[in-house]
Parts: C-alpha cells; sequence; structure tokens
C-alpha cells in the first residue's frame, strides 16, 4: 500500500489538526468563480470510489495553472494539508499533477479510484473475441468484429451505467461477456433462435453506452446521450458496419432490431417490442443478466456479518446475504 | 352520381331478392383456402368508406384468375348478383378487374372508396413546397427538399395513422401542412425558437411513417414498420438526406433529434426526450394539431342534429357538435 | 385418419345438407334449461382444439341422460346429423357416451382435442426426475420428490395457463422443464446461486397451479384458485412436503421464497420481491421461458407462407415468422 | 446599484468577520418559539431570489417588536451584522422595519427580491386589454372584462405556479399573455373554434390561481386552494360575472367549461375532458405556453458557456443551450 | 301475472312461428332513416331488464305516428306479432301506446321493465326524511332540506350510475340512505368528524348525478354531465341552497368540499383530495357503500347453485356466491 | 417530570457549554467502528419520539462494555456531558445502563420515548376480548381466542406500521379494536355478511404484523418480513390454530380469504382480491379506519393554532386542523 490517502483516510484524520498528505483522486467536478476580491477560483469536487471532498484553487496558486485546462473526469495526484471550513473537511491544496490511468495503475491506487470488476479485464476481453469467432456467417461476424475493433479501448473500460459515486469501470464488457456466457449456454435450448445473429446481438445491444456515456470515471451523458440515446447511437454504429462489410438485408435489420428493442418496454427506451425470436431471447438475457449483477455486486461488497443489503431499487426489496445452511 | 353501388346501397337491397350489381371496392383481405372438394378457392373481403363484406372466388371462375395475383389494398372493378348466406350478405361475383386509383378518380368514386380530407391535395401540396422554400439555410432547405422529393408521390397520398375501416387518403399530407401553418403562425412569438430547424422539424417529423405503413387504401404496418417504427425509420431518411446534402453536424444532429423526440413520451415511441427549444416546439404542435384534427373530423361527419359525436378514444369524451348560441 | 370429425370439418359440410356424423369433443360448457312447454333440456356447448359449437339435448332423450350427469371438462363420443338454426351450426345428436382421455388417445384423435407440445410426455417427465435426482442436499431432494410423487398424474397432463381454446395439455411439465434445462446449463455461470435450491424452486414454482385450475380440458379457475391463488397454493404444498421431510428452517423458508417471490411484481401476483439469489435466479428464467414458450408456439403453428404472426398480447407485438436470411 | 446587500453577497463574506449590513429581503417564515429561559423569541426565514438565511429576533428587541405582527410574506428592510452560528449563517439583526413593494421597487431592489419575466408589466396589461376589446360578442366581453377589473391588482402581480425559492412575479400574467398571442395566431387556422370563446377562455382559464395561492412573494396554497383549487375557484369567478353580465346559458357553459378542462387530464386536476373545440383548443395552447415557458426561463437564467441546463422535472430531461450553428 | 310478454319470453317463442303478442318496453333507442324507396323508418330498439331487440316502424304505419315524437327513454305498449329477419328476432309491429310510469306498475310490469332495489321506496325515503331532521345545526339541516325538496321527484327514482341493460331504478336513493345508515352508525366511533357536516355531505355528496343523467330508464349522459360532472353539478347545486339559507362561510366551504372531494382520487374525478375529517369520513364510506353494493346485487340475482358469480370489474374477481357453512 | 432530559431539550441547551445530563433513549442503530488508532468504538444513534443524536462508546470505556451486547431497539439509560462535535450535537457519554420498558414507564419517560395511542391499552385489550367472545361458532372463536392468546405479549405493544422515527407503540391493538368497533356497527346493516367471520377476520387481518416486524420501539421489517410479508405470515398463524381447532374446511378457507386479500390490491400486497362478502367487507373497514386514523394523528398532534397540517403523503393533501364554525 503506498503512501496516498484515500478520502475516507483523509476524513478519518483529527479534524483539529492540520496533517500534510498525497493522494490521487478523480477529478468531479470543476466550477469557475469569482471570489469577492474579484479574484477567480476554482471550486473542484474530488473523490474516489469511497467518497469525495471539495476544495477550491485560487487564481495565483500554482494549483489553479494545473486544475484550470484539465477536463472534468482527468485523475489528479494532489498534496495538501487537512483544514475543516464550517464543519465540512475542506483541504488546502499545495501541488497538484494531472496524471494518466496508467500511473494510476502503477501507483496500484487504480481500484481505489473507482469500482471494479472481480474478473480481469483480458479474460473477459478474450471472452468477447472468442464469442465473435463463433459466428459462422462470414459477414455478420465482420460486421460485428469491426464495430468491436473500432471502439476496443473505450469498450474495454467503459462502464454499463452511469453513477456518480461509483463508476464501475470495466463494467459494460463485463455485463456484455456475462451475457455471451448465459447466450452461449441457453441455445441449444432454444433451437428457433439463431445462433449467429443472438450471439451478434449480445455483443453489441449496449455499444451506443459508449457514445452516450463520456468521462472514464466520472460518467456522465453526452450530449449526443441526451439528444438520441444509447439505443439510437447503437443502431447507428451497427448499420454503418454491417453497410461497409456488405452483411445482406435480412440480417441487417434483425441485427439493428435487437438493439432497437433490447430494452424490453417503450417506457424503458426501447425504439421497438422485440418480434423475432432472437431479439426476445436477446432482452431476456439481458434483463436476467443485469438482475443478477445487482445480486453478485451486493454479495461481493457485503460487510461481514450483515444479514441483509440495503433496499436495491433496480430489485425493490433488500438481498439476503447469508449463505443457505446446507447442514 | 354513377351506377356503382356504394357497399351501404348494396346492403340495403331487399335480402329476399338478387339484384345483379357493379360497383368499385378495395380489396381489404385476401385469403387462400380449400374447399372440402380439394378444390382452391379465395376467400376475400372487399369494402369501401363505408363497410365491408364477403365473398369467395373459386379456383375455377374467372375473377379467381384475377384476384388471385392481386395484392390486398389495390381496387378492384366488380360485377356480381346480391346474395345472403346464413343471414350474412355474400354476393355471387361474376366479373372482376384490378383498377388504378386514377381510373377509381374518373369514374367519380373514388370518394367514397376512402375518406378524404376537405381541402384539395394540390393546395396542400403547394403550401408545403412554400413552407420547404422558406427555410433559409441552404444546406438545411437542400436537405428537406430532397427527403420530400424523394418520397413526393407516397406523401401526397399517405394516411396519417392506421385504420381499417376508414384509410384517410393524403391524412400524413393535411397533418403535416396543417402544422407547418400553426409553426409559422406561432414562430414569432417565440424567437427562441430557430425558424429554419422548426419549419424542418415539422414537415419531416412523421415522414417515417412512409415506411411504417403499406397499401394506400388498406393500410397495414410493414416488416420494418413492426422492427424499427416510424421514429427510427424517418430519423434514417433524415440523416441519409442530411449526409447528401452535407448539412453541417451540430443541424443535423439538432434536426434528427425533433424526429426522435416529436411523439412526446417515451412510452408513446419517442427514442428520446425533447431537448431543444425547436424540439419541444415541434413536439407541442403536433400534439395540438392532432387533438384539433380530431375535433375537425367529427365536425365535418356529424349527422345533423346530433348534439355530441360519439365518444373519441383520444379525447376520452365525446364532442359538442352544435355551435355556440351567439344571440 | 379415424372417421371422426373435427369441429372444423363439420362446419365445412354444405349447410343445406343433413349429414351423419361421429365425433370426439369435450364438454366444454353445460347448462340446464327449461323449454316453454316445461320440459328440461341441457344447453351444450362442445368442441376440439379447432373450435365449438353449441347443441341441445332434450329430456326425454338417451344424449340427456347420458350427458344430464357428466362433469364439464370430460371428453364425449357422439353421433348425430349436421343442422343449422338460424344460421349458426347446431347439430342433432343421437347418441352420446362419456370416455376416458386414454380411449381419445387410442382412437388418435387426443392430439385434435387438444393442443399439445411436441415434446413426448414421457421424455419430460423423464428430466424431472434426472432433475430431481441431481439435488445433492438429502431433505431438500426429499422433500421435491415427495411433491412431485403426490401430484404426478396432476403434473404431467395440467395446463401451464388457462385457455378457454386451447387448453395446452402437459403445458405445465413442458414449461418447468424447459426451465429446469435453462437453470442448468446456467448455474455454472451463476456460482452466487445455490444450485440445489435453484432447481428444488424452478420444479416447485408453479406448482400451485394444479389446485389453481380445475378441469384438464377445459380448465377453469377452482375455488381455492380464486380465494387463494396459486402462489399461496404453491407455497402451501411445498411447506407440508418439507415439514414432512425435516428440511431445516433455514432451507425450508428459502425453498418457499422462491415460490413466494417467482411472479417478478406484485401486481403480478407476487407475494413478496425475489431477494435471494435462487429467487431472482428463478424469477428471470421463469420470464425468460415464458416469453421464448410464447415465441416457439406461433412458430409452431403459423400457416405457411405468413410473414408475422397475429399480435401476441404477451409480447405486444406481432412476430417475425420467417427465417433469417443466411445466404 | 444600492448597498443593500443580497443573500448570495451575503453568503460571500468572510465568516470570521462580523461586517455591518443592511438589506432588504421576503419574510418567508416566522415561527414563534420560547428559549429555554422562558422568553419568547422568533426563528424568521428571510430570502430574495437568490437564496435564504434564518436568524432569531428575541423577546426584548426592537426586531421582534417589528416582526411579530407582520404577516409571512411581507417585504423587510433590515440592519444587522454577519456572524455564523454552528456552521450556519445566521446573523444578529439590529433594526428592522416592513415596507411595501413600492418602497422595494424604488430602492432598486424588487427585482432582485423575486424573479420577474423579461416584458415590462404594462405592455403584458395592454395586450390583455387589447384582447379583451377583442371579443366581439358583447356580454362576453363585458363578463371577462369585468372578472379582469375586480382582479386587476391581484392579476398583475401573483405568480402562475407555487415555487418556494423564485417565487415568479407576474408570471400568471405572462404566461396568459403569451397564450392569447398564440391563440390570436392560431385561430386563423382553425375556423372550426369560435374566437370570442377561445380568447375569453385564455383569458379567465387560471383565473382561480388569485384565490389559489396567498402572498405575492412567500406564495403558499391557501385555505380555499387546498379545498377547492384553482379550476373550481375560477369556475365560481366566472359563473359569478357571467351571472352579472347576463351572458346567455350556452355561452355560459362553454366558457365555464373551458375553465373545468383546460388541466388536460382528470389526474392533473380537470374536472372534465375538454369536450368543445374551443376547450381543446384553449388545453393544448395552455400545455404548449407552459413547456415553452419552461425553455424560454432555462435560456433566460443560462450561465455563460453551458452546454446543458439542469434536468428539467416538467421536460424529463435537460435543455440544449446552445443556439444552434447556422454557418 | 298480465298477459303482456317479457322480452326474454318473446325470444323463447319458436321462431318458425308468427305468434300475435302484447308488451310493455323502454324506448331504448330511435334513429330516423330512409328506405331504399325514398320513404323514412324509425329503427327502434326495445327492451326491458332482460333483454332488448330492434324492430321498424315505417312512415305510413300508425306506430310510426305515435313513436315519432316520443324521446327516448319513454315507456311503450306495443302489440305485434314476433318475427325473425335474418335470424334475429325482430317483430312486426302493429300498435303502439306511450304510457306513464305509473301506468307501468299499475299493469305489473314496472319491476320488470327496470331493475330496483329490494327496500320500498317509501321506506328509503322515509330514512333520508329522518336522516335530515338529525342536522342539529339549523341552517346546514335547512340547507340539505332545501336540495332534497327541490329534487325529490328526481331523487326518488334516478339511478346511481348508467347502465344501458339495468337502469337501476331508486339506485342513488337506495346508495344514499344505506351510506346514511352506515354514518350514523360509525359516527360515535369517530368523535374527530362533525355529525351535522357528515350527514349531510352523505346525503348531497351525489346530488349532481341528478343532472348529470338524463332518462329515468335508459339513462345516458346529459349535456352539462359531460361538460361539467356530477362532481361540479352537486357543487353548485348545494352551494345555491347554502346561500339561499344564509349557511355561514366555513360550513359552506366544508360542505362543498365533501362533494369535491368525495370520488376520491383526481382521476376517478375529485376536484380536490379529501382534507377533512369530514370529507375523508364520506369519501370511504362512499367506497364501502359502492363495493357492499356490488357484493348485494350478484348476491340478489345469483341463479340457484352457482358457487360463483361472473367476474365483476370493480371487484376485479369474481364472488363466491354460496354461504359459509357454519357447521 | 423527572430530571430526564429528553432529546429536543437537550439540543436546546446552549452549544458553547458542556452540560451534565442523565436521560432514557431507546439505541436506534449501533454500528462497531475500527479508530485510525486500531482500537474498536461503537457508533451509536439514541432517541426518543422528539428525536435522535449520534454519539461514540470507545472500546475501553465502561459504555462500550454495557451497550457492546445489547439489542437495537432496546432502553439504555445514559449519563454524560452535552457536546458539540463539527457543529452536530454529539455528547459525551459517561455511565450507561440497559433497562426493560417497565422501568422507563416506572420513570415516567415510556410515554415520551415513544409515541402512544391516547386509550389505556387494558380498555383496548377488553374490547379485543369482547370481540372474540361475540363470535357465536365454537371452533371459529377458538381459533381466533388461541392466536390472540399465544401472541398477547407481542400484540399488546405492536406498531401497525413502520416508522423510524415515531415507532407507535400499541398501534395495532389500536387499529385492530377500531376496526372492530367499525365492524360490529356496521353489521346490522350488512346482513349478507357472517358476522362471525368478519369480527374473526378483522381480528386476524394483521396479525403477521407481529412478524413482519421486529423490536417494539425501533421497528424494523425482520428476515421473515421480507422473504414472506405480513399477509403469508398471518396466513400461517392462522391456518395452524385453525388446524388446531377442528375449524372445518369452508371456514378454514374463508377466514384465511380474508386475511390473504385485506390489503385491497395485489400491487399493495394483497395475494388474491377480495371475493367473499366478509371479505371485501373487512378489506373496506380496513381502509376507512387507516384513513380516519392518519387523521385522528394529525388533529391529536396539532401545533394550537396552526391551520393545517403537514402535507401526509397516505391522503395525498394536508388536513384541515380548525374545527368547524357551527354558531
Amino acid at each position: 500500500m503506498s503512501d496516498y490517502k484515500s478520502v475516507s483516510e483523509l476524513k478519518s484524520i483529527d479534524p483539529e489538526m492540520a496533517v500534510p498528505f498525497r493522494g490521487i483522486y478523480i477529478l468531479r467536478r470543476k466550477d469557475s468563480r469569482t471570489a469577492k476580491n474579484g479574484n477567480p477560483f476554482l471550486s473542484l469536487e474530488l473523490g474516489d470510489s469511497g467518497g469525495s471532498f471539495t476544495a477550491n484553487a485560487f487564481g495565483d496558486s500554482p494549483v489553479f495553472e494545473t486544475i484550470n485546462p484539465a477536463a472534468e473526469g482527468c485523475i489528479v495526484r494532489l498534496s495538501g494539508k487537512t483544514e475543516y471550513y464550517n464543519g465540512r473537511f475542506s483541504p488546502r491544496l499545495q501541488a497538484a499533477e494531472v496524471i494518466e490511468a496508467a500511473e494510476a495503475e502503477a501507483d496500484g491506487v487504480l481500484g481505489q479510484l473507482v469500482e471494479v470488476p472481480p474478473e480481469p479485464e483480458d479474460e473477459l476481453w478474450a471472452d468477447l473475441q472468442e464469442g465473435i469467432a463463433a459466428i459462422a456467417h462470414t459477414r455478420l461476424r465482420e460486421t460485428v468484429q469491426r464495430v468491436i475493433d473500432e471502439t476496443e479501448t473505450h469498450f474495454r473500460t467503459a462502464p454499463a451505467a452511469i453513477s456518480m459515486h461509483h463508476a464501475y469501470r470495466h463494467g459494460l464488457l463485463e455485463h456484455t461477456v456475462h451475457m455471451l456466457r448465459a447466450c452461449r449456454a441457453l441455445l441449444p435450448l432454444y433451437p428457433q433462435v439463431d445462433g449467429d445473429l443472438a450471439i451478434a446481438g449480445v455483443i453489441l445491444h449496449d455499444i451506443g453506452k459508449l457514445e452516450e456515456y463520456e468521462g472514464d470515471f466520472a460518467a456522465k451523458t453526452s450530449r449526443s446521450g441526451t439528444l438520441q440515446g444509447h439505443v439510437v447511437l447503437g443502431f447507428r454504429l451497427c448499420r454503418k458496419a454491417a453497410i461497409q462489410c456488405q452483411l445482406n438485408n435480412d440480417l441487417t435489420e434483425r441485427l439493428e432490431h435487437i438493439i432497437l428493442s433490447h430494452q424490453g418496454e417503450l417506457e424503458w427506451g426501447a425504439a421497438a417490442m422485440a418480434a423475432t425470436p432472437e431479439a426476445v431471447f436477446v432482452s431476456m438475457i439481458d434483463n436476467l443478466d443485469a438482475k443478477m449483477g445487482m445480486v453478485q455486486r451486493v454479495l461481493r461488497n457485503a460487510a461481514e456479518g450483515d444479514e441483509f443489503s440495503e433496499r436495491l431499487a433496480g430489485l425493490q426489496t433488500r438481498v439476503l446475504l447469508a449463505p443457505p445452511d446446507k447442514s
């Protein structure tokens, strides 16, 4: 463990003392303000997977120079001194440096900056590639491969959903690969479903989320995410690749239909109700893995001894955490 | 008035008599069946704006030869003899001929085949063209013009909604031009709304319906209407034209957004909620003209002396038909 | 093919002729009436998987003697003469005999009396038994085995849902075994789910339907089905067996919870929201197989050449029937 | 700019300093309390369009004497010294004076006390009067004129909706006049709508809000607002004037119906669904201007450089603030 | 029993015979039509509590002379001959006479014309008067008495809800008196409820239905019923009487509030949510007696031997008809 | 009045002073934590009916020894010194003792620890017993008596619903007895309802809440409350007693049905819709008394001079508190 302090460690320091510290945090929010004396300053929110704090960077400081041009969502290495202002932790900043995710990983703090799934990214990625390879129809496989190749960097790290406090790195990749495994396990049971289309649909169903959100760590909805939504954005990515790969019209329309209908209900954002065997199948597996993913996450994060989790909005109840008594 | 009998005229003939007749009807439904003796026959539903009847065409008859290859939704000139079967009007068919809409118009029965709006198609069309000409931004205007030019034939006659019994010829054109007029009347009052975008959005908002429905007279949902829906189909038509006309990205995305959001609520099929001044504006005008169109239609079709219309599902009440007493 | 006439065959006979016939039908409805002359008669509805007709049995006839004591839902072998009354097919009955399902099967008409799934009942049953055997925990396995043993006769034939016209023989068994296969295929992917509990929950989740419906062929809701519902009825069956098999409290409560929560939403009849990994898992698989079962059924029953099925209420759309173009 | 400090200016003063200040604020809330020593004191909330703060006035102080008899919602000119208590701004009050809105206007702070629309009140009022004059039917015009004359003082300043923090002075007048303009612009397009009735209905549709809310600045629901609601209250005002002006029954009932139905849906408070051409028309224009008013407000209040507004509950999305790129 | 034939008796006559008959029926519907030969005729629907039939009255017949000026909903004494037309009972009419309800009662057929509650009207009416007398507050009692006196004739016979087939004579009186009894029985248990106001509110809560419906027997919604609804109509009747009786403002507003809020939910037509103890109390008793009234009606109308009623929309289930086994 | 300080008294002490105090509170929450120095400490939330505060108990203190083994929801007698930490009241604890409810009652603070209804528990209990005695059917009466006898201790004190801040001691008993009185007052008016069953159903309808919640004072949902819900838990208690008392099947099923259906709507947790006269009756009385209970509670707790209560979620409005003006 490095000497970098996490947010919860910072907050457990005696408020009456001014302790020097170093830490690596995500810049969640950056607002330009003007002080009473007319000088500019930045009001910042910095955080990691365990919480966040606010701090100011004044116009004549080196921290201001560094942070002013930085984008929300970047990673910052800070040094400063702990301080409370009106009873709220708000440290005095002394130096700042914008760093890459790779550096944070090298410093061993990436895992504490953002929540990550338990399976290594590379294993998930290999499974995804194997899924693509299993598509027998050449042009369909090429269509999927083209979309994935073009979005690889982003796809590997993007979250599957927005969350201000726990941006869930690799979440989209994890969810997609879990659905892929479920899809391949179930295909022999539902021979009415075309396996090639189902696999292609699973892999691309949420691809529009790569454009719906922006910022790897402090994910927020992008302009096109608001104006079009991930369903239409995914439809566009998929359609473009299908045309480039000369996929025939029938398969193109069926693949697009899986993306357009996978949300399941119009009020959840589906553009059409699932109307092919493959679209019904993918939409049901999406729902199953989304719900099971919530269960897996609360089990993973459960504090020892807790009988139940907090109430989960997505399940409309709390989850029993204790394992069954198999005696 | 020709000697062609409308459906309601046919049905008012004394059931005990077998009267020869001629008529022009839409072929609403055509099912292939096999009789007990193994011979093929067609079970047909034929109708006009006032009702429909069923009849059979047997495999060895000239009517069978004519109707068998015809598409549902075509227009048929028939001759036959009135007849009742198990208490249901089901005439004996003697001759049939598939004709074009133009012939039906020449015979003066088009208006009784399908309901048409009171304004002449050509006046509505001229107003639409004038609306396009009013778009100041060159590439935006060209984008709209291109879509309209490519779809003119269909756009002039398509209904604005599906209805088995009252396919409403020119309905889409009428609704679009009525919205266009309302839009132009309101623009001076809402200067925050960009007039070019609003006009373009109004003209193209329902363009996907040209592909969502098929058959001019006996409109039904097409394959792509079911798999994609008119919102996505319209988005595609608009996007293609915008690219061909080199419309800039900002205007393209805003125009697409109007189409994607005009349905107003996700559960009514919107892919995104209206998030630009123009999209909110067009979506509200769409709602206003849709409701006012229902009012206009029941006033137009009201029987003399009726105080109220039937209950309209779209208004959740019946409409008071009598004019106000301005004495 | 026997000389027994199906309902649709009866109705295709020339209405002007009085043709003698024999047939085997389900007695769907039986109402006692009194004729103008004061004599009693029975108004009957008889049907098979392709339709139904009504007929009267008068108080002094042998058919009256036979049918009067019979229960709705029984199978009747009839002979009579075709006849129409006020334009409606209503044959004159000459002889009737109540027979067992086994006789109908022997006569080769059971399949036309009611819709059956494509897989043989015995194969489905063997799979169910193998699923029970796969439960490692002895008392849990014994609990499931006890419930299944006690209900075998009924479980083998009961429908999974009520349908006046297409009572779906073996439907519950088919749905349960399909879920069982899906469950076992997915268990390796979700190690947080206890396999024993999940398998037991799948097998028993709908067991209350055996008491919710009555009548194998003309299924209708029973008294306890109305007053308690299948969720509570299944809970009771399961609880009783668990106590008899001395299953420990923890497993008993978890198994009961799967049954109480499998409907997914309170307004669909769930008594509690799924709150264990196994309950979430079973409830999602139930939803997946129910939707896929609708798809499989419309594909199985599709008329050749139809592009789409009728609109399915359960999917809120129609289903594309044509296979993908894999060229 | 006066030396009166706004709330946000007060809060930006260094918390460690006790700075004397003067200010004019609305008395939002006043609660009588008893201190530990048995002495009475007032707990006050004071605010302007930019925020609010709490302060105490103790029983033996001149501020207590002044504020104790004042009504919530009045305007107070204060002097005091800045102070923080447990980290919350809570100034020490030294002198207070209740003043009229006119004085606050003379002091140039009315605009910072409450949000006001961009158009001058007198121009909006003149437009309203011109609208009344445009009603051709004498008694209908007199009915509208009578209601407006009797409520003028209140109508000129009342908000169109309740908002604790941004009571929106003149909001009702602005919304009514904007609807009036839209109504008059659209009337030529919908000749089925009686212009006199539509104009009268637009002007009076929300008149009941004058009795539903109380307090110009800190608007809250009145007793009759809770017990009857603005729809019934408006109906009563309108009915009384119609009787006094001897308006005939038909027009009276149609005018009342516009008020009773303008909310559009029963669950939004409509007493009846719109069932006349005029009622449908007014209800749709109300919806259009309400939504466009939200858009106009966020554009007006947008901080420079912001791409999107906050999410608006009324539009279920955030609004794109940047103007289109018309290059 | 008279020799008048009820509808169900008419329909049980042998269709092949032309039997002369006499009967007394309600004129449910009367449409003016023109025959092929240009002559006018009336298409009539006539019915009683057990069903209805259609018949024609031709322009040159005495029946036409009698029925043409009659209002829908009147009572007609007919003579004619049974006849079937295209398989539907449609008798030939020979003579007709419009009669008063009193004559129908004298002929002993009123009870078969419309459904009536089991308690005699006069007993119900006496209970209502006793309820009014129990109101201690003089002006409140006078207000209620005035409304009831002015509407007595109508109140005694009006139905409590619309139903085409079973207009339920005295239904409003029965429901009001049942609520009155429940109210008086419960008042001692809820001393927070003012008894005078609660009794007054119960008696007047549905008074607007007297103007919402028209026609004693074939009740349909009136013009003001559609444009204002029974809640506002009742509010007006009550307000007018309260002013005439000089009831103080507080009691007037509370009485009006009970009427405005008794529907319970805005989407069921309440103008305001119940916000006084009396309004909550009356609204709950209304709901209780409405549901219990449905139960009482199905028990009253149950056929002997039926275990369950049909499914009732208002209860969302069917009702168990058999009495409990108290052995 | 003792010298024990209530929470609101503690919070009104001058924050700048460290005042010694004694008090009796409920232990609402107890979390084990580890301090920076590695020592364990407890973070506690303590409260009474007027509020709550947090405090820490460190590992080496006698308070830690006492509280560490105590259960959430117990009663604690504390002494300490007032103190503020970061502007939040967080006293220093010096001694603690877990005591029984009886001791708190002896100390005269039970009433301030938790809200209690105005009627004495023993009177309510006597009424409940009298209700049981009024059941004429021996085995039904014995069934009810058995359930009540077995749960008496808990039934006397349990709340009728969960509320973190105002656990409502005796709430279930109060609600049950109020319903019982309403039931007995209404029974003569609805003779279709079997009185024995209705009384039994009222008394047992919420009996499952005794197992759904745990902790008398800081009520929270139990494990079986989450996994089964109070409807199924009550069904089990009732069924067990019915079997032990040899109640016949018909009455058992009807009594169970009242419990299963009393919630009124499936989405509110009913397992079946009320389908017997008794179940409809009990479910309506439950709704009436629940709503009237909310009214009674806000009237009881109203501050003098308040015109309206706060908005109540259960009534969707605020309640008028002032009594009617009966002058």
